[in-house]
């Protein structure tokens, strides 16, 4: 959540064929894949030598922003998922210190609230949105522009599936010890491992209930966000070091106060990514018919959990531009073409004055 | 417990007729409720056109403060009432990762602590009191403008009352689950649930163990708080993040040293606006009744206790301006007239200046 | 552990009769006291009027140093000795979340971790040491002026006694019913509460153990204290936050790491002053003679492992100032008694200049 | 992991015969043991007669980094196999406040996470790398120098033997209450201690799955340290003290969730020294056949992980001077004589002028 304009702005001061936008290609593509013409690096540490003569170091230049989510995700997901898999598949393992265990239901919270904080510090460059729904959001309601969210969809997803297939490939002989060699079976079976991966409902939600408790924890983390992202409230500064620790308590908090009853996914990478890697490796189709098909509710209530969160911010508490606090909720620049063209033309002055989005 | 002069002083520049007391009316109008004319808005950071001209912006301006205590507690509360719920809720859940619950004690001090610290990042703007007793405390030993109190106070009632109707509306299938549908009862019922929302006394104490108890917890509560803002101790800059991540600690500390034997409530505020909810959502007259009409005593021991907390803290330590560091305590202003309005003088001298309460 | 300089060189630009150091009689009470004779107030905080003609007034400032140790203190065994008290009365409480108690042995290393934090944030000015043994340490190897020591002494002991008895009767009824009316009683009796004030050894630990185990924390305490305080090393600058959140790391991990066969008391005030009042209560002799009179090892450890702590830290890693790098350990001073004169000269000189210490 | 060149800055200003480079044989002395020929001394906090005179004072100068290693090691393993052997030992012991021994399998990931937070304080100076992988991976992708490696290594080693030697005398009443005097067993004995000092595998564990859940903890731990040390990423500023705060969320999340299967050596210092203590002990050869001979997994496989970690991370992150951002991998070096020559004619060119590495 980082805005892109903290890292770009240093290097304003570079002009023309800079470095970050070495050749006019590498531009052209980043351009054409819906990321700002010039990638954010911080001129003061790189390296002399570029090397944008070497094929890789164009590639990573040129999806710079995608390849720090998608870090960011898998060391989100490898923290996260591999909490869940060493309390549930250890249980009552009387060799534990302690002989209980390596592990409770708070080591969850642990480890998915580190996760993120540690995802973040990963994924510092890209933005470290680590989930679509924010990324939706910081579009909609904080100028992130449109056109990159196709990209970081990808690369969150892309990160939720990778980081859940290496955590299967460290816990392979626990869940074979655990289940039976062969056997992967879904909740509400008792020895079911799917859960390591994707949330399921407890028994006893409704749709309704459960679409709720998507929706409300979404809203609260896009609301607090917002507030830690405030520079007009107590807020943090830019790029500093207090939002990733901040961040951690709030995920820490979602899980320990709302990670109950549908498990706390509010993020479809986290969800919908791993969910796949186990449909893949074998846990059959219950993965989408568990819960009475309740696999696509961590795909959609995250988005209205959010967008609903930011709304809230911004009506009561921001004083930033946002589209809410525009006259007509900002619709003006879809109903009055005239106007839209004169936002679009200050847009673009200002684009290219700062040299960043 | 930010003071307001941190984020006031930004807009001193801003002269006569500025933005953030925009019109004479909505000066009127924050004056009459007992608000400093002009709004505590970061201008630095605010959009260009504030749109006072739409009902809502002036209406948000006039009420900044209440909102953001609002919000503020509400957050506090979704957490707090939220960490009880799950661990109450989900005890002996076998499906849980780890087989014994979603979360034990621990978890109630994790979610009061990290709500509270949220709770002040998301109502940094106002003040982030949090509770009228520390809000009153602050208008007797800092200065805080009585006028403000009654606002104050509504707006954190007001933020407990929906916050715990937000926990109630998550969890309903889970109490219906745990009490049965319809079922709603109070400790000491052995399937109560009220104590998701307000706090009921253990059965082995007595009234005035019960009030020591609330009094000695807000007495720490006001104390620290004190030594944590204090400019001339190792204290807090003003507006700074430690003093949020300290609290956490504090409230942690509260609830895992004194949290047992009254529920540490410390707080009208999170204890009689859930405890109202919960008497509307069909908990029936024992959320009054029990413990030998409890109810009473998390609303007068707070202010009791932070009253005295904020005094010794202020004869001991405190050597800024107190009325306890005054001559006769500060009682001289309503004894002699002459000397009291020299004092009320200075002080609107100063007001005037400083643009700030 | 604030060196006092940090605070005292905030008023060396006032010269003579000022403010602090207030009058001739004021300077001369806090000398015989074996205080410097100013102070250590933050004048750009401090309240324009100091009413010194107020009788208060004056002993607060002639004992400002103590105050802040008592009330530090204080704080610490509140919630140290707090989290021990909910943790063992409410042992196999069903009615608590979780059904499981109040908090399990990790609320005791929160309790302590917190309690010497917020402890450190409360008595900020006057060193914040909360243990005599840390105390004799600094006065040993950082120039901290022996004539403090007995005061501070004095202080942290009382902090101790006064301390545990807010406990006790906070939680008197909790032990009421966990004992019985009247009945008290110390380890190893199955019902024992002695422990929630101070500490007794486990039983199958021999004397030689009881002590290696006090040294070795009190060795830890003290090495990572000086590191932490180092700033020649990462080190901390001075009046940092960094320090009381490092110190509760610290502390919590003695609790989790070395916390059980003698219960880290590492610390006379904390140990002695609870013991102290436990006897007053009515535990008995037993007290004392529990373990084996196990009583003074508590006392007599921690100022050997402190010592040893900052001497290894010294030798090894300090490149400041310490009678340790200092040729033949600094006992020069003693045997050539034209040295000793010509470092006390300089030293006299220093202060002087510095207006501290 | 904080950079060298941080505090060796501190004294480029000094010249020629200065203090930290004292007499010509204190240089070659360092220059010999492949450490900079000054040693790494804040000169601003550092004691004004430095007494190089002393024997110990030359020593101390000579081997200045390998002590702040051999004492960061010392310390983390304290609270690491501290942590383990409290929560093992006491397990079930009903005296423990709670009822339920002295601290949880959490415990352990406070002890790790935390002894290394303060490892890293006490060993600041150096580099604080507590870990021949680590400092390995830093040779090869940071420009650490090689020749320092075998001195690190050797004092990280020896830090891990002293550490669990002295943690072992804390415990030894504990560990023959809990063995039987003279009985010293390793897993998967039923009341097996060795498990207090290094790693053994959970049984159901295949060689290889072994190796991989090494492999893979050793490369997060790299992949994020190389992120949390990025300037330019998100990253921390040199010598910063938000650094050992993040590796106590690291390793704790380690801990948690890859702590299991072979309980996360990750350092050949914290599993191979203490497992030459506890042969020496008298736990008897099966500490090294256990498992299969597992004993050199914990050797070799935190070397590769930290190795490619690093890797991963400059491949796809890092945009400073790294190999993997040079053409060939950096490997011309090798392949062109002339090229090498010129590089090495280069780097002793700045080192002369940074005074430093």
């Amino acid at each position: 959540m980082v805005p892109l304009q903290a890292t770009t702005t240093k290097h304003t001061t570079s002009s023309g064929q800079d470095s970050t936008g070495r050749s006019p290609s590498l531009r052209e593509t980043r351009a054409r894949l819906g990321l700002h013409p010039k990638a954010p690096i911080n001129e003061d540490e790189a390296a002399e030598p570029r090397n944008t003569g070497l094929a890789w170091g164009r590639i990573r230049i040129a999806l710079r922003e995608p390849f720090s989510e998608f870090w960011g995700v898998v060391i989100m997901i490898l923290f996260g998922n591999g909490s869940v898999a060493q309390v549930l598949l250890s249980m009552g393992e009387k060799t534990a210190p302690g002989g209980a265990g390596y592990g409770a239901y708070q080591s969850v919270s642990w480890g998915w609230g580190l996760g993120v904080m540690l995802g973040i510090y990963v994924a510092g460059d890209s933005g470290a949105y680590l989930n679509p729904a924010i990324t939706f959001s910081n579009c909609l309601y904080r100028q992130l522009p449109w056109r990159r969210f196709p990209l970081y969809f990808c690369a969150q997803i892309l990160g939720g599936f990778v980081g859940s297939g290496i955590v299967y490939a460290n816990y392979i002989n626990a869940i074979n010890h655990f289940e039976g060699r062969g056997i992967r079976t879904v909740p509400p079976s008792p020895t079911a491992t799917a859960g390591i991966f994707c949330t399921y409902p407890a028994a006893f939600m409704t749709k309704a209930s459960m679409f709720f408790s998507e929706f409300i924890a979404s809203t609260i983390l896009m609301f607090v966000i917002f507030a830690l992202k405030d520079q007009g409230n107590l807020g943090s500064a830019k790029n500093d070091r207090w939002f990733p620790l901040s961040l951690f308590f709030l995920i820490f908090g979602l899980g320990a106060c709302f990670g109950w009853e549908t498990g706390y996914a509010i993020n479809i990478a986290r969800d919908f990514g791993p969910r796949l890697m186990s449909y893949a490796l074998g846990y059959g189709p219950e993965v989408w018919s568990a819960g009475g098909y309740y696999f696509w509710i961590p795909m959609v209530a995250p988005f209205c959990g959010c967008i609903f969160g930011g709304f809230l911010y911004d009506v009561f508490i921001y004083t930033g531009p946002s589209p809410v606090n525009s006259p007509w909720l900002g619709l003006k620049i879809f109903l009055r073409p005239d106007y839209a063209w004169k936002v679009r033309k200050q847009r673009t002055i200002r684009e290219v004055e700062e040299g960043a989005v």
